[in-house]
């Protein structure tokens, strides 16, 4: 589908290509590292739909998945990406582990790494606790998701949907709509997609709208219609429970009035203007069914495709001097 | 101990003798079908007592056992089957699963669709969740019991241990008692046992028993002492405590007294009668522990041994049109 | 670093070397065996160390990690050390099993059984489940931890980190503290390492402290000053939450001030003493965090490492007869 520009610079160039020891955000990211990814993750794309799933090149290799939040379908992605590449993928569950019993988050990281974990992929509630793992071990850290602050993969299959579904992700007009201010996802979507020059837009009520939108090259709107006009793309934000309780948004039924993606709505953007969520959708709050579902213009389930994909490239790149690849040793 | 008429003909006409994508019940299963499965089974119960347990044939094929409702055996069981097998085996718990966060079953089920599942078990608490699912995803789907539905394995399962213990199943006496009424192994048994031109007597309080169980071809009792005469084969069901509280037994002492299989009662079956249960057991409720025990009469323990077995032959039938083995693809 | 004297010999014997045929506990063991598995834990020291971790020799082994009780720590480390020997790695949560269906014990280790297990590693809050278990299964069984009983893979674990660290166990001075009436770390500990000629003091409030200590070649201690003069080794237990509840300790504060292993505390002792602690930690209460993370005396982290491979080591010994390895079928 897309042929990329970056592959056979990236063989010859080795690890100077992607110098980065973890993934822990998409800030801190080159545009052509993100494209790097991105080229890297297509074979993988390619690799999935075949019957030859199996590849062997993290044999070997322990993967620990550290979750110390809940999280069914990242768990999964990971887990699967990770046993189609031959790791030994370890899942370890907060709600079992010793952080109930006080031991603190750097004793964890101490601990997984004197295991000698090759890859750890860590979610977290609390902003910043994957960077403070990072720092402890030696081997890379991915981040799966912490607290507000990013969710790195998420943007990657999020940019790798677009580039496949319409040609390019510069010049995009991409509208994010949700709680713009909670959200990790728009937080990695924002950096990914304007690193790779789209156009975009956020949409949230202004309780949910951060402060100095414009710092961050996006346009606040708090009217979803007006943000709509011209749209390339249009990514939905799960709304969380905990919002709705805690007094942010007054009920779901006047939420999705307001921003609720509609077939209505969404004949303000563009004809063949994309729809994304990151699931698990709220359907009949923040998206009605008719739009989720709809053949053409939903790509949520390539969404869901594309992870397994990005996840693997990750994990290939980010192990790959350990492994003594050639040129990334 | 058994020697199949089925193996060689189902060698030579390929896909035509198992012809179904999915295995949801055993209804719509034709007898020399059911009879193919157990056959197939037979070599992986030889495979597993020998020390090379090992085959590499679902190498690159993604397993996911989705388990909305818990099932420490079963799953234990389908996981076992599937890495003797060299799939790739991922386990996604309910309990920590978007299902919690109000995800649509269909959602999940394209979910782990779109992650490129080759196989997919599920296990669910309410009827025709699995035939759900199978509807909306490209690869095989087996029903690790799905609400008051059906438990194809479990009867399969059943059926292998009754075939390698008294030589046949056809013209057998089983006695099935329990909670009729809501019991998939029951269901799934009656199916597979009267298919296979079994002699089947189920036997509960009335309370615990369906309407019209002649169209079932069984012969129905509420004198359990009545139906034991001649049994070759009594199962006994698990009581469920739910049903206890529920109110439709008085206690589990009259239980016993009413339905519980002691020796006094075995003795009014067959001098070589076999016995069954498919666990957990309530011992002392449904079944004494003297019978439980029982070296030579009891086939508890079988039971869970052809379990393996019968999963073993399940996923590998089921996946030989994606794998392109001769015959099937 | 520790040259072997009884590897050779080890490879010349065979199954003469380690007669056992499960790892209940370090009672049973004679000098010779627990310095064997020792010998046979550094190769995979240093295996682990390098890139080259995957090694396939239970390859078609079933591994069943049954745990009744919680540990995140020692489920990881059994099931990365089962991977990364090439076996088949199955976890059985209690939370989600038969046992919450008053399954009995017993019931649990039949069925294990019938799934044809080649090893299963247990983990109960009973003291002698793991014994009750292991007379009713075919195949070796491995105590992770049972009640206050025995948790014999700890014990290798710090004595392979003694013996690295101090050149050798015997003739070391190795205080204990903490709960020693509840603690199986302590109970396996006290058997090594007096097994292993190291001079084993113990320390405790006296309402911790379990009678006749001196039958357990062992010297009791209340005043936890006194029993560091001249130690080589301080092994901090950890206090259990549900002991501070059940009325054994005044507080933490308390616990801390005259059992906390303190900078002060520890300059009693050997000037390079070694600091242990089974983790996870509460810091600030049995252990200071500057103690603990000691960069040359904290043995903590290394702790952890060594139980990768003690545990390797363990399971390759235990399936060597079922694998008909020379010269131990």
């Amino acid at each position: 589908m897309h042929t990329s520009d970056h592959r056979p610079g990236a063989q010859i160039q080795g690890s100077a290509v992607f110098p980065h020891r973890h993934l822990t955000g998409i800030s801190g990211l080159q545009p052509h590292e993100i494209m790097f990814l991105l080229d890297e993750a297509e074979q993988w794309v390619d690799a999935n739909r075949s019957r030859a799933k199996s590849d062997k090149r993290l044999e070997g290799l322990t993967q620990i998945n550290a979750f110390f939040e809940n999280s069914t379908r990242t768990l999964l992605s990971f887990e699967i990406a990770g046993k189609r590449l031959g790791a030994d993928v370890v899942n370890m569950h907060a709600a079992q582990s010793s952080v109930k019993k006080g031991e603190t988050l750097i004793d964890t990281a101490v601990t997984l790494n004197a295991m000698r974990a090759d890859v750890i992929v860590i979610r977290h509630a609390s902003s910043g606790a994957v960077r403070l793992i990072a720092d402890k071990v030696d081997c890379p850290v991915l981040n799966a998701g912490d607290g507000w602050h990013e969710h790195p993969t998420q943007a990657l299959l999020d940019a790798l949907t677009i580039r496949r579904r319409r040609g390019q992700v510069a010049g995009q007009r991409v509208v994010i709509c949700g709680d713009i201010l909670h959200s990790r996802v728009a937080r990695s979507n924002i950096l990914a997609l304007t690193a790779l020059a789209a156009e975009v837009r956020v949409v949230a009520p202004s309780t949910l709208m951060p402060p100095a939108m414009d710092r961050m090259f996006v346009t606040p709107f708090t009217d979803f219609d007006a943000a709509l006009e011209g749209a390339d793309v249009v990514m939905m934000l799960r709304v969380q429970n905990e919002r709705m309780d805690g007094g942010y948004i007054p009920s779901t039924r006047e939420f999705h009035m307001r921003y609720g993606l509609t077939p209505e709505r969404l004949a303000r953007a563009k004809p063949d203007a994309l729809v994304m969520h990151p699931g698990p959708m709220n359907r009949g709050v923040e998206i009605d069914s008719i739009v989720a579902d709809h053949p053409e213009r939903s790509a949520i389930t390539e969404q869901v495709e594309m992870g397994v994909a990005v996840r693997m490239a990750c994990l290939d790149v980010l192990t790959r001097r350990s492994r003594g690849v050639e040129g990334w040793a």
